[in-house]
């Protein structure tokens, strides 16, 4: 008998009127596994369109003191509500490139290629995704910054700390560029946390972009389509944005919550990265009442990936229903 | 001067202390737009790998009928809830790639390559998606099928006719396998839909196939850690699965809803495609509170890409909640 794979098949089939005969089929090479889809997703904003490029993602043990007004146990019980690991946290990080009347915009870098090296991988994907979606760094024409936050900010340089956007103009709230550029400022920031930010932030604007930036202002179009809403609370000189073209608009959230499970569904808990707790929570329920009303669709940065949305009231709080994968553009 | 590039942006920086100034930033070459990524996502179940590999999706104007005891205005309402469009109703298509133990396992073939070519590359994408996710369609060794509607088994053929592929066994679920091939049943099929799905049954099993199936039996293992299960309602044989791993677990649902927006939503509507509604209904919400009670995760082959979810029962029909996409794996 010659048992090559064909003979095997044909015999196979021959015994299919005896259904319940065990079936043996020959062993195949299976495809290398492990590797994820890369993480870019499109989608349409009128005429503009938007690739959201994902820097990956960041699990951690469900840290002590997350929210300040709740205790670990409310976080964990909210989280295995939703789902998702009592015992652990992930934080999703979603830059955008948004490429509108011909310009080619990023809004927020991510972590950059060393924060979170750590990771082995994980977090620190945006270069590596940029590239999988086809988009040259030295093709960005802007770079605009929501906040000063690490995740936000680190990925404006490479790893030898050069400006990893070399041809495009950063834009930075002007706010939040006096908050943290204000030697007074830094010199109360507590140590710990808040002093690592101020001298985080001296380490990318001065040392890095040696203060090449323009400061923009609420109220404004950053780039024509592109409009800078003040969302202050999670910092000083915190900024969402409106992006519209035609009648399609959609909501660029920055921080106003985090991952909505559990931040939007209990919008009044008062995350130790929030700097003002009470405000970001004011911000937060304006915002979101906002959104439910218009029905207005929402971009989060740390909403798990692709992280586009609409949102609804839900009780006391909010839920996200996110959008379903457009296989098409 | 030198109007290069280098020298404008040292001047726009130079404008940054009088940030109201306009910014004409200098225009680069955006990048070729409107590719999606590919439809391919990974994650583990045990020790076990599924591969979701989206066959696309189609839009369609709202079907009359669409719902045989609702009417279209209240399925309009329904879709609205769930911010999508009134008027249309998007179908997505996600067969998989289950790699366990060594064999490479496609379950469901998607639309194939020519029933949906009016639509441009919106559905028929399963092949293309796979060789993006890197899966060569000769290194398969099984194709299981849930049930024989055209989006499920019309990829089992190539566009002239050929196995697509060509060294995997073909497992058929043996009662769906002899409802479709009894020539009796076809006889008293209805002229339309239903005698057409006969005669696209024929066309791919007979002609393409020449037969050459193995039936398998509900409440056995298809291959080790893959257990088909009874749930029909949708087609006399439909099949779902548990794929297990270890204590890992996932339920592979095929067409016990279509999209859960509406459709989990509104668990009691008959949907013009079951072919016996009310038992698809008894099935529907037999299998949904399980999946609630147990909280097991549910793959589903309508839901939207990559279709990875709980349920939760809410009101009288059921939530789903979308898994947050891995970037790693």
């Amino acid at each position: 008998m010659d048992f090559t794979r064909r003979h095997a098949l044909t015999s196979a089939a021959a015994l299919a009127a005896t259904p319940l005969l065990p079936v043996l089929p020959v062993k195949a090479a299976a495809p290398v596994a492990g590797k994820q889809n890369a993480g870019f997703y499109r989608y349409k904003v009128g005429d503009a369109e938007v690739s959201v490029v994902s820097d990956g993602s960041l699990t951690v043990p469900l840290p002590d003191g997350l929210i300040t007004n709740a205790k670990k146990d409310e976080v964990a019980a909210a989280l295995e509500k939703a789902f998702r690991p009592r015992d652990t946290m992930t934080f999703y990080f979603g830059p955008l490139v948004v490429n509108t009347g011909g310009k080619l915009i990023v809004i927020d870098t991510g972590n950059g290629p060393a924060t979170f090296a750590s990771s082995k991988g994980a977090a620190g994907q945006f270069a590596s995704n940029l590239a999988a979606a086809g988009i040259d760094a030295k093709a960005v024409d802007m770079v605009v910054i929501s906040h000063f936050h690490g995740d936000h900010v680190n990925g404006l340089l490479t790893a030898d700390g050069q400006p990893a956007f070399p041809n495009a103009e950063v834009l930075v709230p002007s706010v939040e560029w006096k908050y943290w550029m204000d030697d007074g400022e830094m010199s109360r920031a507590p140590a710990g946390r808040m002093e690592g930010l101020f001298k985080n932030n001296r380490r990318v604007f001065e040392a890095g972009l040696k203060k090449k930036v323009t400061p923009y202002e609420w109220g404004k179009d950053v780039v024509p389509g592109l409009r800078a809403v003040e969302t202050i609370g999670h910092t000083p000189g915190h900024t969402s944005y409106v992006l519209s073209s035609g009648p399609d608009t959609v909501f660029i959230q920055s921080d106003v919550t985090n991952n909505p499970e559990p931040f939007a569904r209990n919008p009044d808990w008062q995350a130790s990265f929030d700097q003002d707790g009470p405000q970001a929570v004011k911000t937060r329920r304006k915002v979101y009442d906002m959104l439910a009303a218009d029905r207005m669709r929402v971009q989060g940065f740390h909403y798990p990936f692709p992280g586009l949305a609409n949102i609804e009231k839900d009780g006391t709080g909010y839920r996200w229903v996110p959008a379903p994968w457009n296989p098409s553009i």
